[in-house]
């Protein structure tokens, strides 16, 4: 019997959640820090989930390539690629959050093609593919739609500012953040999957990797919302990204972000 | 059968998740905008969950007063007071986020005794009391045991700022975020669980009110923790709280607070 690509997904989401869970809120479980400067922990937790999801991918999808934030590329010859972020947040993670994730898509030549945002602690599931967006939580099955929110003064914004940016990233979320009814910080990627749940209308972060927001645009794309970078472009390739619950926010919050960049050229 | 105290204080909290629950993460559910100035939405789950403990509070300890959130004091004749915030974390409720909790604490003369924090969406509840510190949650029952840190350049910090706060409480706490490790935003009454959880160092807060605060200096303390003002004084009438996993880290952290208000003193 062959697996359907969202049955990959979920086993390299189940493989991911056997591997994490018995370090988290683990004291023994040793915060390495990966950069000289800054605070970058990366857990045993982090590679032994990619090493798992990846070992699974080599059985059952080998034709496909690979893109992990632990071990890097991998080329595949099927032209398709899963991109794997075995935990998102890990700030988050080793404070003992439940806002961490674990982040799966396979992309083709056109971006991500499907998604899943895991969280594992909490045992809830966000997915996205084509004809396909849904949470598997404590509380059952739910469809995930996005809000129809059409007014900035009625939205509410989340960001993982301030602790991520750029001087000049900073002033465009700033004005946005004037705009919206409200700001809300520090939920790594499980902001992406409450817009997706139609809880929040946008989300606006920068620095960002491939593999940070490719499982997200699956999922929120699914559930009816538009994830581009700051010039309206493409987000699958990292940097800056703006998640907006429906097309018209999305404009509305785009021009905010637009006119931030026109009122200070030289940041 | 008499129930202890700590029976009670699990009926509340099962009576507020059942009517909280179906509001969450619920479109339907309306936010009232409270205050003219300003953004505090007060739910109906807010109302009825308070409504539901003050019922069985009536019926099982009619003798104790009552301080709650939604619909302020009733007075009693034992001397105890039951002091309850039905959503701790309004915003993040409405947000979708699972960090908002119940807030259960028992005081007498001396502070609170007793205390529950609970998050019903994870299922998840923290509870301390004399000689009685533990979590039951998805991965089963454990004891509460609050963090050794020693050392500020070592600690985790978690606050709401930058949302709460005046000027001179966001000097003092931007005066420790400098000397610790990673500061954290936006758990909500979820990082005072975490700190008693054992996975983060310090809580900084301020503009807080005493049914904020009870509930989790009651579950701080009974897992190792100690929790005052910015003074080293009560905390339990609210206002500003410096949260800590132990004594040592408790001074350390102080002494910033104070060093930061005698730079400062016209702030």
């Amino acid at each position: 019997m062959t697996l359907s690509d969202l049955d990959v997904a979920r086993r390299l989401a189940d493989a991911a959640r056997d591997v994490i869970l018995p370090h988290f809120r683990n004291a023994a479980t040793e915060a390495d820090n990966k950069l000289t400067e800054g605070f970058d922990p990366v857990t045993i937790a982090d590679r032994a989930a990619e090493e798992a999801m990846r070992k699974l991918l080599a059985e059952l999808r080998p034709q496909d390539g690979i893109l992990g934030e632990e071990f890097g590329a991998k080329a595949g010859s099927s032209g398709r690629t899963w991109v794997l972020d075995p935990i998102d947040g890990t700030r988050g993670f080793i404070s003992g959050t439940p806002t961490w994730g674990v982040l799966i898509a396979l992309s083709d030549d056109s971006g991500p093609i499907l998604g899943v945002v895991d969280q594992p602690y909490i045992g809830e599931r966000f997915e996205g593919a084509s004809g396909h967006a849904q949470v598997v939580g404590p509380q059952g099955t739910h469809p995930l739609v996005t809000r129809k929110t059409t007014d900035l003064a009625e939205a509410i914004l989340f960001t993982t500012f301030p602790e991520v940016g750029t001087e000049a990233d900073r002033a465009g979320f700033d004005q946005v953040a004037r705009q919206v009814k409200l700001t809300r910080y520090g939920m790594d990627c499980y902001a992406y999957a409450l817009l997706a749940a139609g809880t929040v209308d946008l989300v606006i972060e920068a620095g960002l990797n491939a593999y940070d927001i490719q499982a997200p645009i699956a999922v929120i794309e699914a559930a009816g919302g538009v994830v581009t970078n700051w010039e309206g472009g493409p987000a699958h390739n990292g940097g800056r990204a703006l998640a907006a619950a429906n097309p018209t926010i999305h404009a509305a919050a785009l021009a905010q972000l637009q006119q931030a960049a026109r009122n200070a050229p030289d940041l």
